[in-house]
């Protein structure tokens, strides 16, 4: 399947890339498959009751090599692109789709570092991307992607954040982009999709999944979001998030966090970031990857699903939380793999809770919407009960920005 | 006044600074003063009619064997401080308050380079920063200085996003802050400020002067935003968009744009962006300032004055815009002197036209607020009227998010 490195000419309908990626991997039975457009997850290991997703591998080999030489940082690239040659696409930079995603700034918040009992506590503010979320470096990837595929339309169905990611790198792209989302998201959001020329679709969120999947079967749309029951997201979105890792790894001059607490729902950004840290440890920049810790809504099923063991999915059924963009019913095989091979843990945290937590850092100046601030609830939580292991430094990912939310949620904290 | 480079303690009550900064100067007669809170322009030649804004002055001469050694940015500083030599606080890192303010991308749109007959065009995207405006360049470097000089309260007075920055920073420092605002401010940025621990003040708009200076007079509070009836603006504030311009030099591997495009209401940020490519000039790192062009609502006031001849004050009574943020009823000399200095030019736009740029934006994935937009729509009145006098190269500064403004404000475009 290798193309060898900076081998030019884009490869439009098959879309292999032509750099340093090699194909796509279950994340669990590590089946290998050609870089195509696999929408469903591992079909090699998929039951009734398990679906694990697919994510792309490279020549890690050639890439030591690459990056000894050059760094991992391209200056050519812009965004997420910077880090060209550890993404799945070609790195000839023809295709890149950028709006100068990413390059967010990791602040210290020595304030609440104390109270939780670390030396150094930073929030990498996701807030400011060009949508107002860590969703752009996802679309960033899923959109470029999606046309080297040949595609013309892609749908996404989504609460707020991803969706006006999407409608955003579509614009940008000149690609059409239908958004498929709920009755109660924030007008401003809403009217932004529309600015961005999306068609918008409100539906019940139980009806969204089957529009999503005939509107692909149908109509050949490319589905920028999950697309199975069992929840197994977009093949290559998340290789977005390995750049928040890789920033984090530059900003902190070469030195990894004892802890990073990320928002959690379908598990997307923190398999990508833990996936960033194994890739800086496999090149021999990092010595080792930090300890994930995964934060949800109270009674999330996460925490069930790691609680059971390695390969469990499990289904909570609706619940109601002030931290809408992550209240998933069924928890992914990328959030147990994060979890569990980084040694890192699950931690849960209540309404008040995320209010608290959104409070504290808007004390600090850092707006947050409600999803936004579980990193740092999450990471209270295990403070709290005094299971920070001997952890001293860590970073919370603040997710998106609180100018999204409704006044309503924002007036809570 | 000069105190050696790098001289360690803060004078917190004298507020000198003890870097390359060497006091404060008229930006019209030239008079000088030491680095002390003024708060009301120039007193040498303030006339009923007439007040001109003071500005900190450096040692060019020195800063430039300094930055000959070492380049004009610091790997210790981050946000604006990034610059500090270039910043008038102290070099020693101590007293910088950041909440990883700039760093913001340069979006090249050759979409719409085309239309308007030039080579390249680029769209600065201020809504990455940390409240989502470029309000917070300015607001870091206001709120640093306040508290050089003893401040224990910080009050501003905003129609949006210059409160909702003030509010962040001060949070950030931990110093009380006081918001005057107007009753149609949207919901979310209220919320935010209040969230951000500050005491909000709705007023109407003719009744805010008034207020914030009896607020300084009766309680000594220090003024973070303008305070004379004939605007001369913080003293100090604007040297935070000077960055604007050092990161769009770097950005451009040391090219100068022809002209920059920059939404003007006080006049704040296009002289400040002025100011810095000026220096760039001074330390010899760049060989000419860019064309600034003021760019304002139809009917604004910086047209009459620029007509009218060097010194002119406008009054041009309060008007309808969809431009909010900018939509002052007198000019200031801080714009005169950036418009006119760079041999650029004023162009105004109707509310029909400033929707028209905003939807043109968003068809690029940038979302920009009405006021954000008017740079664009400045830029494209005068392109249509043959005017680039020979433009190749443009930036257009788009000063804040789409999701701070209402949803009707946005559901137009």
């Amino acid at each position: 399947m290798k193309q060898p490195p900076g081998d030019g000419e884009r490869q439009r309908a098959g879309g292999r890339g032509s750099g340093f990626v090699l194909g796509l991997q279950c994340i669990h039975c590590q089946a290998t498959f050609p870089l195509e457009p696999m929408h469903e997850g591992c079909p090699a290991c998929a039951t009734d009751r398990f679906r694990a997703s697919l994510s792309p591998t490279y020549d890690y080999r050639l890439l030591a090599e690459h990056v000894a030489r050059q760094g991992i940082t391209s200056d050519a690239g812009i965004g997420v692109w910077r880090y060209r040659s550890l993404l799945p696409t070609a790195t000839d930079g023809a295709g890149e789709i950028s709006l100068g995603e990413g390059h967010t700034p990791l602040v210290p918040v020595p304030e609440l570092a104390g109270e939780l009992g670390l030396t150094r506590l930073w929030v990498k503010n996701e807030a400011q991307n060009p949508t107002a979320s860590f969703k752009d470096r996802n679309a960033a990837i899923t959109v470029a992607k999606a046309l080297e595929f040949g595609a013309t339309t892609i749908i996404a169905s989504t609460s707020a954040n991803h969706g006006l990611a999407v409608a955003a790198y579509c614009a940008r792209a000149d690609v059409d982009c239908v958004i498929l989302t709920y009755p109660g998201i924030p007008d401003n959001v809403r009217s932004l999709m529309h600015a961005c020329g999306a068609r918008v679709i409100v539906t019940e969120r139980e009806a969204r999944l089957d529009r999503l999947r005939e509107a692909v079967a149908d109509n050949g749309w490319y589905p920028a979001t999950n697309m199975t029951r069992l929840p197994t997201n977009n093949a290559y979105g998340h290789e977005g998030y390995k750049t928040i890792s890789y920033e984090m790894f530059e900003q902190l001059g070469g030195e990894v966090p004892d802890i990073v607490a990320v928002p959690t729902g379908f598990g997307e950004g923190i398999f990508g970031i833990w996936k960033g840290f194994r890739e800086l440890v496999e090149l021999k920049l990092a010595n080792r990857v930090p300890r994930m810790l995964a934060c949800e809504p109270l009674g999330g099923p996460l925490t069930l699903a790691v609680d059971h063991g390695d390969r469990h999915l499990v289904d909570v059924g609706p619940r109601s939380t002030i931290a809408r963009g992550i209240a998933v019913t069924v928890n992914t095989y990328m959030g147990v793999v994060a979890v569990t091979r980084s040694n890192g843990g699950v931690a849960s945290a209540s309404d008040p809770e995320i209010v608290h937590a959104q409070h504290d850092l808007a004390a600090c100046g850092l707006l947050a919407e409600p999803a936004s601030a579980v990193g740092l609830a999450g990471l209270r939580t295990v403070a709290r009960r005094d299971r920070l292991d001997g952890a001293q430094t860590a970073v919370v990912i603040a997710t998106s920005s609180a100018l999204k939310s409704t006044p309503t949620e924002t007036a809570a904290a």
